[in-house]
């Protein structure tokens, strides 16, 4: 599931990067994209080394990852770098509690491929000064951050249905049945606190 | 020139990776671009280091390298092969030799960023693959290869004409009068053992 969402939001990310003012900025963009593939190269070498064909292994998140952004295209600069920050901020929280639940190497190597927060704070700092120069910004913002999470709940409630595996992992990783509550609890929390230090209301 | 040709080169590679037939293959172009906005970086950091403003310095080849990419948007997987093989073959030879006039350290900082022909053998296997499958497709390969060329030299006349500091550096790099055709017959030919090399038709 993450080497198809790296590989995809690889595709999303360099297509946004013409949404950029300038080239500076659009090149920015496109390194982030950069920093996606070639994390998808490590995932994908891994799957490899464990006998597992990428293709077949990344099959059934193909359609509702490929859904969540179709639904989610950004339409300026400010809606992709708060889809990245935002979007992209919930589901590196989720990666890395479904990765304390794996053994290692598989574990650090998660870890290792969401560690990178560099092009976060310049995706914060950009949505700062845009509230900053014009504050109806964050009512737009706050807006398209609502729909972002919303369709991607959606999504992912469709991958926990389809992929048994997966979803096992999540519940029995957990001592009792408040388990997946407090995953989501703190999966919530975090994107609140993400949300507020930019400026979007949540 | 060269850093604004990784900056684009990046941007339609990632768009071509969506003509891939299947993930893995999707995923290889995706690297390719990958490495063209890792190479842009470094050379506009050291743009920087020089003192130049990156988005000043590239703003004269904006133009005419998307008018290149803008004539030649391929249709299909192999055409987009053919282009990174054919195309970038070119424009690396070209550069190679520009490289070649430079004083260290950016001499080496170009070799450096052209040097990587891992992507290279790949899009001529995948050619000579599809060559082998169906013979037909060498004539439309080589059809689309000519019109690369065309529009390559085409932009290139243009480049030359108005940017008066690279064709300086080129036409004084050289001894006589006759270095420049000399440069142009060591493109061809390179050019055509390339084609001859993936059973393309000059």
């Amino acid at each position: 599931m993450l080497a198809y969402g790296e590989l995809l939001a690889f595709d999303r990310m360099a297509a946004d990067a013409r949404l950029a003012p300038d080239l500076p900025r659009r090149a920015v963009l496109s390194e982030m994209a950069g920093v996606e593939i070639a994390n998808y190269r490590r995932l994908a070498s891994r799957l490899a080394e464990l006998g597992a064909d990428p293709q077949d292994a990344m099959r059934a998140f193909v359609a509702p990852l490929d859904a969540y952004h179709d639904q989610t295209e950004p339409r300026d600069y400010l809606e992709a770098l708060t889809k990245a920050y935002v979007g992209d901020g919930i589901a590196d929280d989720f990666f890395r509690e479904v990765a304390a639940l794996l053994d290692a190497p598989d574990r650090e190597l998660v870890l290792d491929v969401l560690h990178d927060s560099r092009y976060d704070d310049f995706a914060a700092d950009e949505i700062r000064k845009a509230i900053g120069a014009d504050p109806k910004v964050a009512n737009r913002l706050s807006m398209w951050a609502r729909r972002l999470v919303g369709e991607g709940l959606s999504q992912a409630q469709q991958v926990a249905a389809e992929r048994v595996a997966l979803a096992t992992l999540i519940v029995s990783g957990s001592a009792d049945e408040g388990a997946v509550r407090d995953l989501l609890k703190r999966l919530t929390n975090a994107h609140t606190v993400r949300m507020a230090a930019v400026g979007l209301n949540n």
